[in-house]
């Protein structure tokens, strides 16, 4: 059987901030026995890969490039995707729950990609978006005070979500 | 020459209040000389191209399909990414500028889309976004009024990217 | 009602005898009355592009990059599918049938991706291949000795797929 | 540090005989340290994981779909693309050398995206391909005479290729 998996979406400029809100989050999210999923660049998505190689947990990077050596180091298993920005919908596809850290563009696109989808969504320090008609609320984004509100939810959701996958 | 081309991005679901106002502006961006990029199916989709083909402009339809065949009856050229909800990226890269009508997730993917690859846009009746950092007023988006206000930012923010490309 | 598509694959290395076949082959289409669909670039896409510009008529470019300014100047309407070579796939899948010129590896995938998805093939100077089991004819591709032979065999075949929809 | 990646790319039918050989591919494979990379699915890509965890190794499936359940039982790490065929470009770029069994038009293209990519292709039961000018004889397409062979030399094309990257 597979682990649960966790994406975690975040820019790829160095944040020092931001780093640190992911590398708790990735350490937290391996304890907690789930793969992290991420784009497998710099930035956030290499300090939540690291921290999860240092719960000893997997990471799988989904690159926007063609090959697997592009990948930052703490990543286990590499995905060239070839795609470019489209990876950005495989990264949340792959995912039983997302963490949001930090405010790009691209994160925003993860986040909107997520809720398409139906998974759920947990915002760190990240967009606050509102919607017209049933979308005003922006249902199925929480937002999380810190990383280990955001690891515990996740990991949370995550388990509900694949306890009953036919909701998604 | 390739006309200028003006993307109007929203969902697929039968709002008639949102199709009107996408009809409209369909009508305007083809009386203004641009050809409008749409996602090729229904909804906002639909009554933009059959806006735009009643003022005699021709209509991209950039699918999720396979097939071209999968396009709405006022789409003239018809792309069949075969990439499903990838398309949303390719629908936005290949516009000078981008308007977005509604608030579904995949229209709030197309405009993180757009501002992250650095096109202006204009949205009516449509998400409101706020970052942190340099996010924090979203830049790069204005909202419009109305149907003929978003048309007519749309033209001139077309112009001006075309008159500079560089600055993208 | 959209016009038929036909599209002409080949490589965007400058074989100027392979540029020849592909201009006179675009040429061919335009006259036939279908829109040109190609990858957007150089090489027999640019040769193509023009030929059917010659004619009068419609050229999509299929692209690779973020923006439609790095189509080649024939190229009438452009989308741009940021997906990289994934973009192989889009040429195809937007075609009633394709022509193949030339033996470069992104030629042979498209012909591979074109009969997955069971458009008819016609090769001028371009790939054999043979399979196994029911694959040892590669049944879909024919192979065409001239210009002309191959542009009145892909309006045939678009014609006849798109009077029987439901074949493909 | 990653463990090499390599692919073994093949249909998704039921073949009795293709599946077998896929099954001891992926044995070995991972019994030589490698993990394999597969499209997720059933038919070949399926034995190769079933193979590969019976070894004790990982198996990354990079789906068509959107969602990380459509993998196969015998997948430990799973990207769904949500990108359609386009995923045949992922699953080969993601190889350090690719292994091609059987001879669907899908699997002719992940040959093709290989060679485009420049990465070694190893073909058991697979396609017979010749091109036209510098592609005459395919270059990087090497035949097997079975399963230990088709693994050996793939292992050993990996080994090369990851000791001088610059190469690809």
């Amino acid at each position: 059987l597979r682990a649960r998996q966790i994406a975690v979406v975040g820019g790829g400029a160095g944040d020092p901030e931001l780093a640190e809100l992911a590398e708790d989050v990735g350490r937290r999210i391996a304890a907690g026995g789930a793969v992290v999923v991420c784009g497998g660049r710099g930035g956030v998505m290499e300090a939540a890969a690291r921290g999860a190689r240092e719960s000893g947990g997997d990471v799988i990077g989904v690159l926007p490039t063609e090959s697997p050596d592009d990948a930052n180091p703490h990543v286990s298993h590499a995905v060239a995707t070839g795609t470019g920005q489209a990876r950005n919908l495989a990264v949340v596809a792959s995912a039983d729950a997302v963490i949001a850290i930090g405010g790009e563009w691209g994160t925003l696109a993860e986040i909107a990609f997520a809720r398409r989808l139906e998974r759920p969504v947990v915002a760190l320090e990240s967009w606050t978006v509102s919607g017209r008609g049933e979308m005003r609320n922006a249902p199925g984004i929480e937002v999380a005070a810190s990383p280990a509100e955001a690891a515990e939810r996740a990991l949370a959701l995550a388990a509900a979500a694949t306890q009953s996958p036919s909701a998604r």
